[in-house]
Parts: C-alpha cells; sequence; structure tokens
C-alpha cells in the first residue's frame, strides 16, 4: 500500500476479516459489505430523509436513556446525540448509502446509521473515524438496542410522516372538489348508472362524492397510522429483551416520543410486535383503498371531459400540455392519467407488501426492507398525484353548463320521477316508445294524456328530480 | 301449445317480450333471463342463505314502512311482510337461482327477490303465481327501492353476518393458542431470526404470539365491521332518492336495524353512498392481513413440526390421516397446509375486489356482484379454516422438550447474554471460535477466563435470558 | 354397536386406527379422514369431472404398465382396468367426496381415487368392498406411482381438456367479432385516444380488433397448453423414482398418452419436474393475458354503447332482460359487465396461484391443489363468459351509422390529415380555432385559404382517412 | 426581463402559450410543462439509457426513410442522424428530464426526445436553439411518426435489451448451480416433501434442479422476448397509418432492424397493435414466473442452511457480513433475502401491469408509461438479483457431509424403499415402530426377520435409492 492509499483508506474490521473503507467516509465496514451485497434498485437509504431522521432519534433517544440507567458515559452519550441531532438536521444523509432494497432485515440499516453517528461523534470528540476503541458503532451507538427493535420502530416513524404529508394533500385536493361542487350546485345532469342514462343529479352533487370520498379515506388513514404508532423499542433481538434493562422500554419510549413529538405505544407483547407486520398490512390496505377511490375518479374526469365533439363533453379539464406529436390541437386529459398509473402502482404494491408479510418466519420477518420501500414509494407517490390532480387539474375544471341541460331534456331517464303516478308498467311503455321513435318522453306522456302538462311540469322540477320528495297531489 | 305444457308453464311478460316460466316456480321472467344470461358459475344466491335472508329483510322493512307513510295499502303489505319471514325462517332459498357473478350491477338478484316475494304474497293473498296485476315485483314489493341501495345493503349485512362469524371462528382458534402459551410457559428453545439461531425463549412465548396475532385482527375486523353498518337505503337509483319520500331513508334504517338485529347508519351522503364500494375494499383487506398472519402462523407450524428426524423436530402436530399413498408411516401438517391454501385464496381474492371497486364508473358500481361473491368465499373460508384447524392441529400439539432444551445448551446464541459483561466484540470471538470448533460456548468463556462460572450461571438462568434484567452485579 | 349398524357401517384400518366408513361408500378410511379434515369450500372432486377421469386413466395406465412388467397379476389387474374405465365414462363421480382446497399435497385426492378404484375392483372380482386383502388401494391400484406423480400429473390432463375447451369457446367469439368486422367495414367513425377524439377510421377496423385479439390469445393459450403436456409419472415420491421400475416411466407415458389421445412427454429430470409449478403459473399468465383482454373489450363495448342519449350512443347491444328494478326501460349492459367480473376474478385468480406456487418447499409443492382449483375456475368461467359474451351479446350488435357518420363530420381530428399539406403548426391553429369556434375544420380552413376545396375534398375522403397513403400532389 | 435572464432563458411557444426554457436546454416548451405536470417519482427518463438510445435509434430510422421516400431534404436528416447517433452513443441523456410515469401516453417521452434531437440538430446545422423555422421538431423529426407508434416501439426496445441483459444473468447464475450439482453428487441426503423427512436423494439432484428451473424459465422469456419484436411503426395516431407513406412501414422496420440489430416484425394490423398490450402482459407474467422459481430457490437455500445448531444445518452460504448488531457472531442468508424481496417487487409489479394493461380504453392504452416503469424495474432488479447471488453465494456454498449422511442413517424414510418386498402394510408398521420407539428403521427390519442382513444391504445402497431400480430377485 502506498502512502497515497494510506491516505484515502482506513481499514476496518467485523467477523469476515479487514476490509478498507474510504477514509473520508462517515459510515464504516457493515456498510461498505451492504453496499457490495446489494447493489439491487441503486435508490439508497439517503432517498428517504424521514427514515435517516428517525433512526438518528431513536439513537438520540437510546442514548439519552442509556446515560440515565447508567449504562452509557456522559461524554460519550453527550457525542453521540450531537451527532444524531446535526443527522436529524439534515446533515450526512449523503453517507446513508445502503440500497433500500437490501437483506438482513435491515441490519445494514442499523449498522449504516450506527457507524455514521459513530463516526461523527468520534470527530466531536476529538478522535478520528475508526479509532471505535473510544466510542463503538455496537457497544455504544447500538447499546440496549437491535436491529429487530430499531428498524420497524423507524419505518412506523418514517411512515407515520408520510401519511400525514398525504393527509395533508388529500385534503387540499379534497377542499379543491367542494369548491366546484358548490359552483356547479345548480348544474343540471343526467346521472349514469351502469354507463347508461339513468336519472338526473346536479354536477355539484358528483364533484361533492369526491370530496366526501376523499374525507372518508382521510380517515381511514388516520385510524392505520394510529396503529403503527406501536412501537418494540426493548425488544431487542426477538422480543424477550435480552440485554436491556427492565426499565429501558418505557423510558425510551417516553423520551422518542419527546423527539419526534408522537405519541407513542410500547406493544404488551414485545415478542409478538416483532414479527408483526400486520399495521403495514393494513396501512397499505387502506393506500389501496385510497388509490381504488383516486383512481375510480380521475376514470369518472377522464370520461366526463371525454370529446370535445364525439365524447360526453360534459366538463372540460384544464389544457396543461399539447396532447399529441402528430395531431394538431389535440389536448389530453394528462393529470388524472398520471393519477391513475400511480394508483395502479400503489395497488401492486401492496401485493409485494402482503407477500413479504406473508414470508416472515418465526421471531422475526426478514423482508422489512421491501414493505418499507413499497410503502414509501406509495405514500410519496400518492402525494404528489394529489398535489398535481388539485393544482393542475381540479382547480381549473370549468362545466358545459348548455350542454348539460340539454341532455336532461332530451332524457328517457326522468320517466322513472313518474313512477309513483303512472306506475312501472305504464312508465316502461312510454320509454320503450321514446326509445324507439327518438322522440321525447315529455310530449308521449302528454300524447297518451297520462298526465297532466301542470302536473308534469311541477314533478320534473329539478328540486323535485333531485332529492327524495313526497308524491306531488294533484287533486 | 298443448294443454300439458299449460299446466306446467306460464307465461309472463318484460320489455323484451313473453318468455314461459315453469308453473311451479316463484320467480319469475326477470329471473329466468338473468339464469340465461349467466351461465358462469353454477353457484347461485342459494348458496348464500345469509344474503337471501338480507334481503328478505329489507323487503320486509321496505313494505312496513310503505304502509306508514301511506304508499302501500295493509292488506299487501302483511302478505309482503309474511312472505319476507319464510324466507328468513328457510323457506323458498331453492327458489334463488340466479348465478352469484352476475352482469346487471345486481339487478337480477333484486328482482328475484322481488319476484319470489311478490308470488308467494299472492298466493298467500289467495291469488296464483304470475297474477301481477295484485301485487307486482317492481311497483309494490319493490317500492320505494331500486337495486342500487337495496343490493348494496344486503351484501352489506350479509357481510356482517359472515364477519362475525367468522370473529367467533378466530376466538376459538385463539383460545387455543392461548392454551397452548400456557401450557408450553416453562419450555426454554432457541428463538430464530431469518432461520438462524438467535436466542432463547420459551415454547409458550412463541405461542403466545399466534394467540395475540388473533386477538388484534379480530379488533380490526370489528373496526371495518362498523364501516358496513352504513347502507344507502333510501338512495333509490343513483342516491338523489328520486321517487322516494323523504322521511324513507330514515324510517326503513330504523326498521331494518330493529329486523336484523344491527345498529345501521344511514350514509349522510347517499349519492356518495351508492357509487362507493370503500368499505367493502376495507373489510377485505382486513381479511387479506388475517390471511397474512394464518398463513405466517401456518409456515412456523409446519417448520417446528418438520421431522420427524431431519427437521427441527421441535413439536409434533397430531396426525390426521397417512400422509402418502407411498411412503408407509409418513404424517404430513395436512391441517396447516389447507389453512395456507384458503389464505392464498383470500389474497387473490382481495385482487380480485379491488380490481372490481377501482372500474365502478360514475354514479354506479356495476361490478358488485363479483365483489360479494369473492367476499363471501373470503369469509366461509377463513372460518372453516380457522375452525378445522382449532380442532384438527392446535388443541393436540405436544412439545419435544427434550430436544427443545438440547437446542438451548449447546447453542452459540447464548453468547448475546453476555454482551453488557464481556462486550460484543469478545462475544464474537467465542461465537466464532464456538463456531468453527463445534465446541460449547460455556466452556470456551470459561476457558478464556471471560467470566467466572458463577457468574456465567447466573447469566444464563432461564429467567435471565428470556425477559429484560438489570445487568448483575458481580463484586 | 348394534346389528342394523353393522350392516351400514364397514370399519376400515390406517395408521391412525380403526374408523367407521359407510357400507354404501367406494371410498374408504383415507377419503372419510380427509373429508373430516378439509371441510373448506363445499365443492368436491366431484365438480371436477375432468380431473376424476384424469385420475382413473392414469391408474389405468399404470396397471397395464405394471401387467406388461411383472409387477401385477393380470386378474387384479383387469378388474382396475374395468373399474377406470367405467369411471372414465361418468360412473361413480358422487364417491370423489373430498373437498378440492385440501391439506396433503393431493393425497386425499389420489387415495380417493384409489380407494373407489379398489372398491370397484373388488366387487368385479366378486369381493366385497373393504376387502383389501384381495386388492389393496396402496399395494395394487397405486403401485408404482406416489401422490407426487400422479396428482400433477392428473391436474395437467384436466387443465390440457379444460384449455381445449376455452379455446373452441374464443374461437367461437372470435368469429363472431370477425363477422361484425366485416358487417361494419364501410361504417366510418371516429378514432379515440385517451378518450379524446382523435382521426377517423371504421367500425370494422374497431371490430377487427377484438377479433384479432383473441386470435392472438388462443395462439398463446396453445404454446402454454403444450408445457403442460411434460409430466412426472415414474417419479414416484420426490422425483428419484424409488420403488419404480427403470421401465416404467417411459412405458406409462406411452401407454397413457394413448388413452387420454394426448402427446405426453417425460419430463427429462423427475426431480426438477416434481417440485416445479412453474407449468401452472406460465398458464395462469396467459389467462390472465385472456382476461386482460377480454375486460378491455367489454370496457370498449359498453362505453361505445353508453346512452341511449346522453352517451356515445355508437353502437347497441341486444337487449337481454330489464335493467332495473326502478327505472322505466332501462337496458343495461348486463353481458359485458359479467365478463368484467369473470376477468377480473381470473386475475385474482392469478395472484392465488403465483403465491401457492412461491410456497413449494423443497421436493415438493404442497399447495396444488388450490393451484388447481383456481386454475380450474379461471378455465370455466372463462369458457363460460366467452360463449354468453357470443351467443348474447356480439351476435346482435347493431352501428348507428347516422350517429357515426355525424362525428366524423363534425370532428376537428380530420385536420391531422392535412398535416402534410398545410403542416402541424398551421394545423394547430385551425384546430384551436375550430374548439373555440364550434365550428367546422372544414370551413375554416377554406376561410383562411390554406387548401382549394377540391384538394380539401380529396385529402378528406374515407379511404385516405383511413389508411396510409401518399401525400397527394395538387399542382 | 432583465438583460440577463435574456440570456439564461428563451421563450417557446405551444398551444397553451409561450414558455421560458432554460438556454441551455437542448428539450423544449413541451418537456417543460411535462416536467412541471408530472412531478411523481423523481425517476425520469434517463434512468433507463436504454430507452433514450431505443428512442434515438427510431427516430434515425424514420429520418432515412423520409428522406428516402422524398418528404424530407437530405441535410435536415442528417443533422438529425447525426444527433441522433450521438444521443445512441451516451450524450445528452441528462437533457431527458420528464417522470417516467408520466400522463398523455408517453407524448412526453417522445417530445422530450423530438425537442432534444432537433436543438442538437439545428446545432449541427449552424443554428441555435429553439430556431425551430429551421428545423421543427414535430414537423421534422416527427414526420411519418406519432407517439402512438414510436413511444410502445421505444418500449419493445428497451425491454428486448432488457431480457437479454437478465437471460445472461440467469445464465451465469445457473451454471453456478449446475457446478455445484456436479460438485455435490455424491452427496446422500434426506429429501423432503411438506417439510417432513422422505426418502434419500443426493445434494447434487438437489442443486440440479435449481439450474434446471433457470434454463427452462430462460427458454421461456426468449419465447416472451420473441414477441415484442413485433412492433408498429407506421400505425401513427391510430393505426390506420394516417399521414404515413404507404411504403413507410416496411422500410422503417427495415431500417430499424439493421440499426438496433433485431429482426423486428411490422404487426400484421396496426390498429389492432397501437392498442395492444398484451405482449407486455405476457412477458410480466414470465418475469414473474422468474420471481416465483427464484425466490421458491432461495426459500430452500436459507432453510437448508438454517442453523447453526438449531437449524438442518445441511449447507452453509458464504458469509457475506456481520448478521446483527447485537447477536455476536451471527451469520445470516443475507443474499437469498434480498433474492427474495426482489421476486416479491416483481409479483407486485405484475399486478400493476396487469391492471394498467386492463385500463386501455378503445384506440390506445394512455398508461403505458406505468407499464415500461414497472417492467423496467423487474427486468433491471432481477438482474441485479441473480449477479449477487451467483457471486456472493452459491459459488460459495459447501455441503456439511457428515450432517447429511447421519440424517440418511437415521431416517425411517427409508423404508419405502422395501415396499416392493414387504408391501405398504409391513412396511408402515416398521415406520411406526421405528417413530415411537426412537430406534433405527434398519434393526426393526432384522429383528422382525422381515428381511435378511444381505438383501437389505442391497436394497439400501445409494444407488438403490436415489434412482429407478429393478426389483432385485432373492433366491
Amino acid at each position: 500500500m502506498t502512502t497515497s492509499d494510506m491516505t484515502t483508506i482506513r481499514v476496518e474490521h467485523d467477523l469476515i476479516g479487514d476490509r478498507d473503507v474510504p477514509a473520508s467516509a462517515y459510515y464504516g465496514v457493515h456498510t461498505v459489505r451492504a453496499v457490495e451485497n446489494f447493489p439491487i434498485t441503486g435508490q439508497t437509504l439517503k432517498e428517504s430523509a424521514d427514515l435517516i431522521a428517525s433512526l438518528a432519534a431513536i439513537k438520540q433517544a437510546a442514548a439519552e436513556v442509556n446515560v440515565s440507567l447508567g449504562l452509557l458515559d456522559q461524554q460519550r452519550a453527550d457525542a453521540i446525540v450531537a451527532a444524531c441531532i446535526e443527522i436529524r438536521d439534515g446533515a450526512l444523509h449523503d453517507q446513508f448509502v445502503v440500497d433500500l432494497i437490501q437483506g438482513g432485515a435491515g441490519t445494514s440499516t442499523n449498522m449504516n446509521a450506527n457507524e455514521v453517528i459513530a463516526n461523527r461523534a468520534l470527530e466531536i470528540l476529538g478522535h478520528r473515524r475508526g479509532e471505535y476503541q473510544h466510542l463503538h458503532p455496537n457497544e455504544h451507538v447500538n447499546l440496549s438496542q437491535s436491529t429487530n427493535d430499531v428498524y420497524p420502530t423507524a419505518l412506523k416513524l418514517a411512515a407515520w410522516i408520510g401519511v400525514h404529508r398525504l393527509v395533508d394533500a388529500m385534503a387540499i385536493l379534497r377542499r379543491a372538489f367542494a369548491a366546484k361542487a358548490v359552483e356547479f350546485a345548480d348544474v343540471l345532469k343526467m346521472g349514469r348508472t351502469q354507463l347508461q342514462d339513468a336519472v338526473p343529479m346536479t354536477l355539484g352533487q358528483e364533484f361533492g362524492t369526491y370530496a366526501l370520498m376523499l374525507a372518508e379515506d382521510e380517515a381511514r388513514l388516520l385510524e392505520a397510522v394510529s396503529l403503527i404508532r406501536e412501537i418494540n423499542l426493548g425488544a431487542t433481538a426477538i422480543g424477550t429483551g435480552i440485554t436491556a434493562h427492565p426499565h429501558y422500554a418505557a423510558l425510551v419510549r417516553e423520551r422518542l416520543s419527546a423527539i419526534v413529538g408522537i405519541d407513542l405505544v410500547t406493544s404488551p407483547d414485545l415478542v409478538e410486535a416483532t414479527q408483526d407486520c400486520g399495521s403495514f398490512v393494513q396501512l397499505s390496505g387502506v393506500l389501496k383503498r385510497v388509490a381504488v377511490k383516486l383512481s375510480k375518479t380521475c376514470n369518472d374526469l377522464r370520461l366526463l371531459s371525454s370529446g370535445p365533439r364525439a365524447g360526453l363533453n360534459e366538463i372540460n379539464l384544464p389544457a396543461r400540455q399539447a396532447g399529441s406529436s402528430i395531431m394538431p390541437g389535440k389536448v389530453n386529459p394528462v393529470i388524472p392519467e398520471v393519477v391513475n398509473q400511480v394508483a395502479f402502482e400503489v395497488i401492486g404494491n401492496d401485493v409485494t407488501i402482503t407477500m413479504a408479510a406473508e414470508a416472515g418466519q418465526l421471531q422475526l420477518n426478514a423482508f422489512e426492507p421491501v414493505i418499507f420501500y413499497s410503502l414509501y414509494r406509495s405514500l410519496s407517490h400518492l402525494t404528489n398525484a394529489c398535489l398535481t390532480l388539485e393544482a393542475n387539474c381540479i382547480r381549473g375544471i370549468t362545466a358545459n353548463r348548455d350542454r348539460l341541460r340539454q341532455t336532461v331534456e332530451q332524457s328517457i331517464g326522468i320517466v322513472t320521477a313518474l313512477n309513483p303516478y303512472i306506475g312501472y308498467r305504464n312508465a316502461t311503455e312510454v320509454a320503450l316508445e321514446a326509445h324507439h321513435s327518438g322522440r321525447g318522453v315529455y310530449e308521449i306522456l302528454l300524447e297518451r294524456g297520462l298526465m297532466q302538462k301542470e302536473h308534469l311540469d311541477a314533478v320534473l322540477r329539478p328540486e323535485t328530480l333531485t332529492r327524495p320528495s313526497e308524491k306531488l297531489s294533484f287533486s
């Protein structure tokens, strides 16, 4: 080895043997090996700032509790805590270089954090990186911990943040739909079932539905996220708490809650909690529900705005870009389309998460990395999808009021409103005649003398058509 | 047509035209056409007694409310109610002959019910089947209703029953696991992570986990089922309540709640409620979670009972049948295996339900039949799986106590307990020597003089190994 | 036990102990235990006549080969063969009573067959059922076999039959689409991309596409089914062929091919073949592809027939039943809707099959029963879906020719055809003016003097619009 | 606007209006709008060099054909071709900045390519970027093309490359398994079915299976990839070929084949080909099959290497990194674990692709971007997984030969080999006695006098146990 090499690398040791580490790196031998072992996606831990910050928060809480229990000296603890705070503030994220999809049940993630924190703490203490005899990634930074409690807890904290970010985006989108519901409250149109003309409604009712679906999904997400407040810190290796102080679990939960501002709960059975991925499956199931509804909504928007001349042409989405490289003037529903695609991705991710959860064995699920990878993408892509849908589509939607009124006037479906007055069988005959002749229901009813004109007009008023109403009495 | 034909058929009429109906049938023309249109699975409505009873309960409630609102005369209502009560008591289920997977968004199911009830009510009133001029399937039995509110409400009632039946089965299974947790509370064994020997635990802790997972899933199911108490009766065609009396929705909810004994809630927005399948998606998502955990549990049982000589051989599942047509004396884990398969089916059903929910368009989801078909199978198969798992497997499990004790004594993993005393690095060296030499950790520790024998014995007591504990002080 | 009991039951013995069997039953103790162990779906082996016939064919072939190898005497073999032929002809199917979803990797299915065949053969030989000392289910009927080679081979034969039945149904459907393609060859309409008006095409081109998609899928299915001709008879327990005569595998393949009329292939590596479910996964993947395309086609049909007044209203599906219990005269696309639902089921089944295949361990996949259960339903439901779609929908489709012509005449999209003459930028401006003014492209082009009328007419002829064509030269 | 601004931006125009574009950018207004519209994943086109190169190849082929048909002048064509060649050689990839998940059916991808190529060609011609009057992205670069033929063709070319890269990686992995099969050809061990001891086999047979599974999957992939050689260039907007020269399709296929070195085929029906995603669904289905088998293989490896003392402990995977942050000396099967996770991801991606394909409507599937996004990740992650599995795991596997021999000697399962000599019922009794007494089968057989010692030894030779063999004759 030349002198020059000596300045650019340092040598670290693990159970495999010696290994060169870049001298400038804050990570160490365990991280280097993990990078070699898992060259899978090219997306590394640093893509999820939430996960890194969550890991640092846990390490900070552990160090503080370890001091208070007399397990760690104040000086080392101070250095660890200082390093953690820096990382939570955004420092050193580029040192988290392990692939998000990794074997080892998250051990490499935990060790990447232990090593970066240890080396930064060593610097703070005036030592050089790698001088672990002064402060050791496992013995001090990881003290009272195991990957098996640290990693799932970090995933949960990161997911908690991601879910709240999504709920905020959904609320923004929901309010845009609700504003349109108000704007379109008086726009009468034909409702449809099974794509066939059904009975009248207002465009406001239609958009109000989209707002309400989001509101319900927000509520479901907040329920699901409350389950992931339950953590297993103190479980150590398999949940029995081996090597952990009896008071550690309660203290670290309390301290971590304060640091991250979430009211965390320690699982009542840490053996169960350590192997169980149920809360991730539940959360992903709810995200899938959100995806299903968003996709359905976007399908509707694309259908209602189809045209401009050979489609339903009921509403106009704002033009966002030229729609075609060949068809001049074509404008496409590009924003709903991208939301549909995110929905399909989220539904696929749910299958991935389901399989990974099912594959857990005995005291641990080794596949939590792909669970987080999938969950994290579902959360962030859904958030982005809601925001672009609101900003670049819903806000700018306009209604083709004349066209909509026309479809109601020409419709056969209004005959349903007459069931209580002329009976289902008479109404069916009127409908069939209208359909076969192409004529209007209104004139056929009058022609057949089934109702008087003023009665008919009363029954066919918009207010009567679009809400429950007592049978009018024409005496 | 001969006289003989005339006695065996009757002719009914719909918008397509005339159609022969078997004279003995309680169903009518709409049902006959549906049977012809949907020859898909061979599994008909009569397979789900819960669904038929739920439909009858809704029709009964509607008739009673229609009378109270002056929309239906007492005599017809009484006949309808009497017919519904008979059906709820199990009569005429063989008249529900439409395939469970059907087009038409459930219209054929609703019409099958309307027709059977109408014809039975006609009989009660002294008329003959088919004499709809006296009492009409649409005009009287279906009064104030639409398939679009009746059908999803019936699905929800049936699902409610199915979920509670499942929760009961899960509780039976859970209690069996809990009993084993008590029975095995003192059986020390090696815990495993990533299939590698980790640290000691008790077999009781292992079985306690399975009990707790079920308890949590029962809680999640009860949450999910509370969402499906929300119904949309009164919505009629698309949720606007067209043709429905303004008081109808509230009254029918109240009456139906009393009949079925469920505290039902009317959705605050019936337009939204009529098109939304979110609660089914949510419920299916939770069923998938149940499936994931049950499958994981059965994977564990099969693994722990592997052997008898070349496997882990930690527990014995009761022999239930000869395991092989060729290998004499072979006994297989057939009960967990069937549960695994049900779990895979439930997870597949969830994808079906997801796609069907996503495919809803505008004011209605036309694909609710396959949602129910899938949900109903998930519920009933999971229920059956839990019951056979309890009765034919868990109850009879025994532990190979000697074998389990041996694995702990020979294990390297107990070295973890010594981290606080000798440090992670020393412990690693001991572990590596044990691994390479095939010797025991205990003797190596003593040989290296790392701990005194009495200290070592104190640290390695079962109580210390399987729960959090303060670092012992050896002064 | 009373005398009466003695006449209605017989006692059989297995490794669990003694067990009553109904005296009238052709099945025996192994089947009785399986029925008790697997009360899951209520759907038993007898639902799949193809599977039962396939099992009988295998047992027949084995008996014949065992005789030829001197392993079985002629008299017993003759009785076994006679029993198998009866079963293949439809007899005794009601004796196959084990649930389709079962643990034990199909052992119970194989034993159910062994027992029914043995008892029928005993009768043929003049003995009574249960007198296995004369002819034994395992020692004679199952001779040279194991569940692990018999069961997957039977599944493959049954799947082979099911796939060919499906391909036949698809061909019927394809021809119906092709006939419509001819019928509509001259009907000009607007093509659409992303639901927005694009450029003209013919309705014949649209329907021709549906025919061609089916043709391609038929080809893919025939490719996939050729993979399942590869069987593992002779593998016995795990593929090593233990207890099997060295010539057995080749002889039984030859004999079975002759019996079932399929050119079977013995896998070159029976250890691999015994554990591998790849061909089922592949087949299910292709069924999923069929489902995707059928569903897309039905989505299109429902969209094109939407209306009658507020929809696209381009084609009419034949009315098959009244569409609504409340909306008089409403007709819905019920046949495409049921096909969509079958497609969703098939896609869900594919996930079930995937998980079951992935869960195989070491030398066997214990989850083949749920693979077959899912595959069998996918095959039969898709077959039924194709047949009802052809008979009850496609055949009767008509076109609204006036409406279609109108949409082309009013369209903006025809401006695309002018790109080569006036350039993309000019064409865009014309399109935008048309869109904003509501006027026609034709008049704007003339008004702007961008093209002469006769040139424009030449470019806008249907033949020019709906196929590639050289740029016309207007000199 | 200040002078400084004027030098850093240029203004471009589209149908929405004017828009600033960074002066340094090779992309233009359409790309800028797309970046704003689709801020979804943060992963942009530049992540897939294969896709960019494929787009450039298509544009090059189109330009060359356009010249030959007299549709484009030589000078512009030369500049376009030069730009395309630069891009295929790796230049300007950083200018492909649109998100991989995008609305608009790929229009933004196509326009991003058109703009970058146009601007680079402008430079080559001595003009400045944005001076489209000299060479226009749509009118010249995109001439004779539409997104609807360019985009799917580019996806197919990129997928073709990706599949071959995967097949190469699988072959490397297969050869490693095959080498182990040879190395372990003489290592006798117990085979297992349903995790229970079955009958003997060799470890070589076990590893040979993994090699063969890969070989079969390679063959399936090459079949599937042959389907994606079918392209739709010449289809233009919807497959009718509007604006395309009649000879264009054939010429561009020929030219493109030469450029990319793939024997491409033009679809016989371009309308069908333009809307059909069947070949992607098929390919993804086969990738799912690969994932299922790889995952099963890795499950087996993890199981066989479980231990070191309380597991099966049959083989040793090479230690790749410290397995635990808390358990000293623990080594985990981290490489198989990461492969399992990739498999779960691929299976989830297949669901995404399936849904996206099903959602296509009428003449186009707008969701091809997410299909490619998912397919591309499946392909590249599987490739990486195979490579790390080979290099970091399979190559270094060793067998615990003593342990394996012991399990066979102690096994009960060898009794199966005696069926032909002592019968299934006698063999069952011996097996049960061995099981209950804990004694060996060998001694019980001798004790019971069922076979003579020398006959027993002959039957239990490894060669007899692990392959088919004639019944030995002991006279």
